[in-house]
């Protein structure tokens, strides 16, 4: 269920009334299965009007090899919105990461430190680091909302990087060694704050094995065309039994076929830019307020999603 | 099975006897489902009624087309309650999470430091941050159930804060900091305590992350108008062959389909006040009283569910 | 498989011959479902005698809406499954650590300390602790089978404790910093031992978690709901096409259908004393038998499993 | 698909073609369900030869209730593959650790260590702790393979141990703390390689975990009897539409069902010597190699699988 | 969905329309399943034109017993793309872990050795690593691709080895332990890259793993058999009701059990040089280029895929 206000980072919508939802244009992907599901239904329509024959041969076929093949294509479609949804998920995971271990290493930079370090640049960094993580991800220009963050020289070298992310984190590594060196941060604590370290690391390393290994191109290609002759043979086997509804049943039965498929294969690269996305923008705006507020700052106010409820 | 007198946390419930169960009204979610129940009901009359003529016109449907897509249709349900409840076990072990690191570093505190060294304001620390993190996923007022449990100035900056549970950890890090540098908990030992820290950031870290991205919501629409629609065509299928059983029949099958699709709903955001969600104030209370035991208080007895079984 | 002779820990039955499977009583569940498969046995026949009439009244049921239901009833009673079998496997999987953890720490005793340290007490201790864990699981009194594996003040500290487990830890921990302080034992390797520590304190909330959160009341409702109405009404969908035949397939469907609803609940909650729950008890004397090995004591033989091959 | 020649441990099986596939002998399991197979392909025959007739009164059985439990049924059986499926590829990556943190800690002997150490007998012990490993799962005398592996006060220990492994770690801990205190072994790195003894402890651990807790028992006899009873009932409603192809039918049905059932009766034991079980002896004798090998010795070739393509 | 464009590491495809998805020839493994598509094919053609009869007798199937087999089939082999896909993945997964700690090596190499230390040896040793492993998985010669990376006596003993990539791990292993032990190193940062050292040793021998242990043969053995028997004996049961639409709708099913089935088979090794296996050269070129970048080169541009859309 919905719990009061929510307070933190991402995509908030409310849940409209069950009779809402069956109405709803948002999300309902109805814009990017239109054509696909347009053809099926022309396709119903002509079969009924021709009473299942094809150039005035009677198709002979039944509704039994549909309900064999229907429960078949359900459980491999199945397991692909199941596979995909893991591809979400994980990447949602390491940006949870990303937060968590950003947020840890402020705390040790604001409370190890010895003396009177300014632990300001360290925590810049790593807003920074997620910045750049997000641009490397969405293959945006590298130093994108990055003003302030960095000193001159690595955001010179982030720039032009391939694996810019990488930099920064090489950048606050050499932080924590002068820190170290100069006698600020004890020795043990150093190599706890490595270890966070490479924890940001790994986070950006998985998340770079999801952007570039889609699930097997295969896969993909074999249920959409066992999908797509499915719902293009179906109006002739229904067609006997179902009479005038055809067209309906078979818009239904594409419908659910059709806007499941889409919608695996948006989440299945969950870094696009399209309705159900991962909000990076979001997420880096909540890092980016968490850490100011560690270091003292007033963070801006949670973002607000848009009249479509939707954040990016 | 049931284990003999449970003894700490949260939810309990001697299991009814098989045929008090199928009465049982609480937790069937009949209040929330029973509008759309109500109108597939009267439809259903409606349709035996009419003999399955829509306007005088027989809507050609057999129970054919529906054996198909009721399977695809729970295929897809299953995935669904599937990803939901793992969302609301995972909120759960982050919570589990809490209570053992909470441990951990009172135990810690307890023995590691030397000297006369008074650990019960980190204690309590401890369970604050269980409280302003609860408070935070609740979205109720940041400082609730935390007096006399954190100092002044701290409470004070909880107050405003956005992500106060991290606020809560930096303090309870500045103490770690001081009594290392006081000389009171060896340097080795102080690291401990910080990977403890990590543990309890990530936990909240996680929560946020669940708390702020729900299942995406165009699975929820698709899968919603789907057995919606199933629903309220399934009499004019079935009515030929069952006949005056047809409202029967339909209000089993959509009972299900509702009062599934109702739950995932529940669950999929565990931390809300319905009844199937994660009882946090237990949770909250049992924290307290396993830290307040270690530091060698009295705890309260474990709570006792009320009436209708249910904690929050 | 089964492996030759088998030589340690819980539950040992050689698979009987396939034809004795079909006939064993033991770990059938039949004892548990007996009222349930009575009754629709009963209404089976007594369907078939009224010729599938309801005071004189046909009842109009066919197979396909069975057909249709069955499916989604299975899917979702196997996901229930799922679910019960992940607590059941997850919590032996913290038992196993509790058997991992308790050997590594008194293998650190053995070679770690310096001097004549004697390692017993603290051997003894680990044991006392997954005594203690057991009990509290169990509800069963916190000392019972404890004697001379505790201090006295300490086992007096745990007999009054909600929260026993705990307290154990905390007499291991301060065992670890007073050979520490004493200087028997290097400060790196005392952290080290406080990592073991930490995982038999992630061991015991794991499990006090699983024994205090239950899947959601909710599912278990519904899904008993859905199961007995389709085996009651089945009698009249089948009666027609399969006559006299009508309470042996019901019989079976059922038989099916309530036997894994049992099983389910058996191992959703593990740490009972039923058939299927966990064995505990075995699972102790072995964790006390390995270590007693490691100290140069000559363990117990395993356990046997008595007539009805069943351990506690 | 299959890479060119493979180049380690254990089973290995080029692919044969799709026609020699459907007559290969090794691997069917038809010896171990050959006596149910026939039972049910007789009854088949004989049903037919009767018309469907027991007594001389038709048996009233049509396909349809059959098509409801099929499903069930595959979807059970499903789960326990699964279930079973994941004990055995658990059990193979405990055995993935035991090879990789067994060469991390020659690594470790063999770099870290000063002075003129010989670290030999270290290595030899983490064979011989892989080697009593595979003893105690298979239930073989402990000291067999050990020869010149072990120092003789230890190999004598082991002899009659119950745990024997825990034996060898406990020395491999011993040698570790002497190097130690010989000053050959920084402490901070010693302290490393206790981690990497907790994780073969781990290892160990599990694998007993997994040898010891069986699926429950009652879920193999419900899945049994209902998969039989469904065979034997399946005749008797199919011959009335498949006439003499009945034998056929039922033949194909009940070789899918009984040899994935016994197949997961196979790996559900993973540490059995059957066909599908793992190959321990390979696995051993690979780690054996891969220390030899950093020893600097040259290793054996690697195994060759037999005629009928097993390693045990 | 697909982001903008892509700038890392593998497998690149913009998603084609959908209708030319229909008709792609790339990666629908047509050539792979030909000659049994065909044969099920020409069986079709044939049963039709004798009207279902075989040697002038009528094979008496009808679509109920294929039904019943269709949703095991499915089931079973819904589990067995999942269980290759989960191999294919964690594959994936240990290649993404070698990006990552070869990545946090250098990082360590760079910023925590002191005085004049060249790190670039060690750097380059990284990339060796990377494709040794490459090398040992796929059965190339030991040195391939190694020039320049790796000093000379290391080079020759590598030639040679049964397991190479240890070999590499193992001179890294003495780099960090000269660097500490010339002062070069702080103890405590040395202790961290073991650490960084042990993962790569491990994600070494999780492949390993994958590489030496398929699924169970007898897995494979009998999903092949049954969707085989399957689809040979379709064409007979459909030919009375779909009469000459009997080869589109055998040839529709059988395209998708072939396909899906040589789609598991081909991801099930995922080392291996088709279509759907990983892209180890690429994975491999961009570690090389990550380090490189690391260094202060300047990294080659990313690769482009070739006409086909495949990097290997």
């Amino acid at each position: 269920m919905r719990s009061a206000p929510r307070l933190s980072v991402v995509i908030v919508r409310s849940r409209p009334h069950w009779i809402h939802l069956l109405f709803v244009r948002r999300g309902s992907l109805l814009p990017r299965i239109f054509s696909q599901q347009l053809f099926v239904l022309l396709l119903s329509c002509a079969v009924v009007l021709a009473h299942g024959q094809l150039f005035h041969v009677k198709v002979t076929l039944t509704s039994a090899p549909f309900s064999l093949m229907g429960v078949a294509l359900a459980i491999f479609l199945g397991f692909r919105i199941n596979a995909s949804y893991d591809r979400y998920w994980e990447a949602r995971k390491f940006w949870g990461v990303v937060l968590v271990e950003a947020r840890n290493l402020s705390r040790h930079a604001l409370t190890l430190t010895r003396g009177d370090v300014d632990a300001r640049p360290f925590v810049l960094g790593l807003i920074a680091f997620a910045g750049t993580m997000r641009n490397q991800l969405r293959g945006r220009p590298r130093e994108e909302g990055l003003d302030g963050l960095l000193p001159d020289e690595v955001l010179a070298r982030v720039r032009t990087a391939r694996f810019a992310p990488a930099l920064v984190l090489l950048w606050l590594g050499q932080w924590v060694r002068d820190m170290r060196e100069a006698g600020c941060l004890p020795p043990m604590l150093a190599q706890h704050m490595e270890g966070s370290l490479d924890a940001l690391s790994a986070a950006l390393g998985g998340c770079e094995r999801i952007a570039n290994t889609p699930l097997p191109f295969t896969y993909t290609v074999i249920l959409h065309r066992s999908s797509y002759t499915y719902c293009m043979l179906l109006p002739f086997g229904l067609v006997d039994t179902t009479g005038w509804m055809t067209p309906l049943v078979v818009g239904f039965v594409s419908y659910t076929f059709f806007a499941l498929e889409a919608l695996s294969d948006e989440i299945e690269e969950p870094f696009g830019m399209m309705t159900n996305d991962l909000a990076l923008d979001a997420i880096v705006a909540s890092i980016d307020a968490s850490l100011r507020e560690l270091l003292g700052d007033t963070p801006p106010p949670a973002p607000r999603p848009d009249a479509d409820f939707v954040l990016n």
